[in-house]
């Protein structure tokens, strides 16, 4: 039994509203910093083609990490076998953009989703695409019908400029040759990666991926196998949220992956994607009301993979 | 539909023959050296009450670090709130009895499943019984149905006297205070609830309680709430493999549990739970044919959470 | 030339004098946390045989740490090679019971002056003594030629109650082979060694076997040879004061140690020896008073080793 | 009583030739890699300004890590306060590039002969002067007399296209703000000053500032006082060799440091400055014969500052 998505939304909306106030504005880069803090959208879309949204969901906002679960999938379709050999699955047990671990594991990041391992990603696709910036908008494309999405060109620059402690990362790994490309080249692409603009519809619409089992519901295009889709649903739930991805599994118990943007997109494998957008953030970088509403969903619909 | 599980579990058994000799019976206690490298069971129960078996499943192993599993459960029924003040939920990212993240964290373990984490269980159940050890055994017995369970009391004995590692956490634990009762008195329940000795049909069983929201099968007393139920397999999906819990994700999809005496215990929610026994270990701590039966059983079968 | 030092120790107690209450008294322990913080001596003692004194330099108290600095001259008289097997030499870079880096370094403690290092140090001295506890007052007593130095009971009773953490260190080092006795029984002399009460008269004139290269001025009798009188000053000077150690060799530039008794003794090779109590510490666990005199009496006097 | 210094080098050079072939000459980039295994040179210069040399003490080489000393002479000149709240003064206790403490101390560097110490050492320079790389220069010619000394324009081009450790290293210090000038513009002087090529004879020379208390024999001239001086030399001491500068203490117990193409240099306070020369490395990145020289010589002469 489906449950009636547009009253549960308000619902939610209205329960969720009391912690506006709680998180802060990601403010490492002036870009983001401007942000009105108060913007809230949600939206789902089921693999069955339909469609809910509340707020501010049809409003782009800068995607950031979560641009790591597309390049991600990107690089999985090209390297099914060396991937694993450049980047870890383990959860990092560590802030996200940590030094400590890459320097015990020399070089070898600890999973896809911290900053470590989404450069390696990104250099895996700069092996592969003359035109990896193109590919990657490409890719989107294709998951969302939505030909117009974007890099924000003033969003990457502010990247670029405050961008020392990914330099830091690229340039380590680089010293224990695990960054093919030079740095700059790569870290250029990291930087537009995480300056994509999208909204809450667009995001949900994109990770029906991942909820149909590897095919694009709405053109049934197969881009992923079954298990590859598994897999990374896999690391989602383990490794999505930071240091804070144990507490998201206990708490909402769905894959999903987090931006420092105020975005979180999670999906219920074989049934639909939900995304939030909240540009509030916890100290972990993920945002309040977008966990709370996530909570609170599968709370109220009782959907769970557990 | 059902997959045929007696086939199902034969061409497994068949195909997995290859990995014998690949993985190291534990060897740091005498106790657990001894167990023969051969020895290789499967049992499936459903929470329709449907069994399954194949090779060494009705014989008695020591469960070790499955039994942390049971103490969190007794201890999530009594402490709902209390308990993650005391223990995190994050993946460890380090070995399983690692000093350093304790250290960091000063006395809060990282999460139940760490030996660090799993000390700090035992002596929330020393707060809440008088006789512990009695309470422990009850609640397997209340799962399974049998109640000739038991503490191995040699294997208890071995830990004890080589139990250097695990003296030395409860030791550093105590004395950020996070451990309330006297250190000997934790460890001798701890060594205890690592010593009992079940089969594969035993925790197939035991674990139904999970598999099916918190309810036990045969008897329909309810021990946990479905959202406890959920949590706990949340963390057994992100914790349960110590530093391999991600890689186990990844290619098995399962919330489980193992130990070191060779056990592997997974649930497919409302479906059913497997347990798996074979003493050959990897480097991780795992049971290398273990690891492969619940691979290749997710592979064939289809079943998965993501 | 030699400074006039009655006046010279006046003119530093002087001044220093506004440095009492910046610092706060030991209190993990009952026994330490009742020492009055207002007590303050120094005491100078040259080879020459020449004594100084000012305030309670004649009083006994818990010399705790500095008690290391004997254990290593008698493990070292008996141990030339296997001794720096055991335990490192290099600064620890981390607080004085950092699990850490004994846990990266697999039971090789880094210095013979952290927790860790004396207590394999103190085990060493196990596996030479049939009464270690009897061995090391000898010891202390031909030094100074005071027989009635004693072990302070009721500390060492205390240390143990609340000795958790050196409890965890003893058995992680134990579990890596590096504890060869029973760790009760290195926890017992290593507790009662801390329990030492010494005066600062008395443990300047201990330390002269140091400035002395090896033999004690008063006897003539020779302890160690000159290699390894110098060499445990050089270990003095690089570990000597915990993770302050490269701050006190910049500021005061003299081999020494201190003790959270609130004691601190260093050495001019060649000259003379000088200690200072004065038990408020700093959050390094360092005499904030006995530092301050340390450097004043380097300004004053020119002496250095630099 | 003076040592015969010619027959001393002679003996020692004799003694020390088993050690040829024990060690690697630094490979890391291809300027150092060609430099022959075989070269050997020890030079001693005075205060009192008798100079003594054997083998190829007056050939230049790559000074490398030995610049740090020079530099951090020089900014400690500038900067009597503001140097130690950017950079420690603790050993590190961890490989000479580790991003690990660095981290943990969110970008300052525990001490300045850690390389991440060195470039903001460097950084202070470079807002102290408008050409620092010529200002580094200049404080060598005034050293040593020799207006000859130069930068190896091949070696530092070999530096910067190699150099990603360092490069993630001063990107990491600029994203916590300990540097103050572009990355790019740290690094370039930083590894000119690595890059520079001396003589055993003219580090020596150099040298004599710090066993002189801070002023220049030839000239006279005081470039630092006392107090600095011997606060230098404290950091030589506890933190010139690596993570090897314990050991080095306790075997040699001379303030000095080394650089990876195989020259150190030491001082005697109020005596001499030595520098040997032979490019064959330790594990730790130290001179193989520069050591043992340095032991023996020590060890014949009596001479130590303990």
């Amino acid at each position: 039994m489906t449950p009636n998505f547009p009253t549960l939304l308000r619902e939610i909306a209205e329960a969720v509203k009391s912690e506006f106030g709680k998180g802060k504005v990601a403010n490492y880069i002036p870009a983001l910093a401007k942000v009105p803090p108060n913007k809230f959208g949600i939206a789902i879309e089921t693999i069955r083609g339909e469609q809910y949204h509340l707020g501010d969901a049809m409003e782009r906002f800068s995607i950031q990490s979560i641009s790591k679960v597309f390049t991600l999938a990107m690089a999985f379709r090209l390297e099914r076998k060396n991937l694993w050999k450049r980047v870890g699955l383990e959860p990092s047990g560590n802030p996200f953009n940590s030094l400590i671990q890459l320097e015990y594991e020399r070089g070898i990041p600890r999973n896809p989703f911290i900053n470590a391992g989404a450069l390696v990603v990104t250099d895996i696709l700069l092996e592969h695409f003359a035109g990896p910036k193109a590919a990657i908008l490409d890719f989107i494309h294709t998951l969302t019908g939505q030909n117009d999405i974007q890099y924000d060109e003033e969003v990457a620059r502010s990247e670029r400029e405050f961008g020392y402690t990914n330099a830091a990362l690229a340039n380590f790994i680089k010293s224990h040759g695990n960054i093919h490309n030079s740095v700059e080249a790569v870290l250029d692409v990291y930087f537009h990666q995480c300056s994509i603009a999208m909204s809450c519809q667009e995001l949900a619409r994109a990770f029906l991926l991942f909820a149909n089992h590897g095919v694009v519901p709405a053109t049934q295009e197969r881009l992923l196998t079954s298990s590859q889709s598994k897999r990374l649903n896999a690391i989602m739930l383990t490794c999505g949220f930071y240091d804070e991805a144990g507490e998201f599994a206990f708490a909402v118990g769905l894959p999903g992956k987090s931006g420092v943007g105020g975005g979180i997109v999670a999906i219920i494998p074989g049934e639909l994607a939900i995304a939030v957008w909240s540009p509030e953030l916890n100290e972990h970088g993920n945002s309040v009301l977008g966990i709370k509403v996530l909570e609170m969903f599968t709370t109220l619909t009782g959907m769970s993979i557990f």
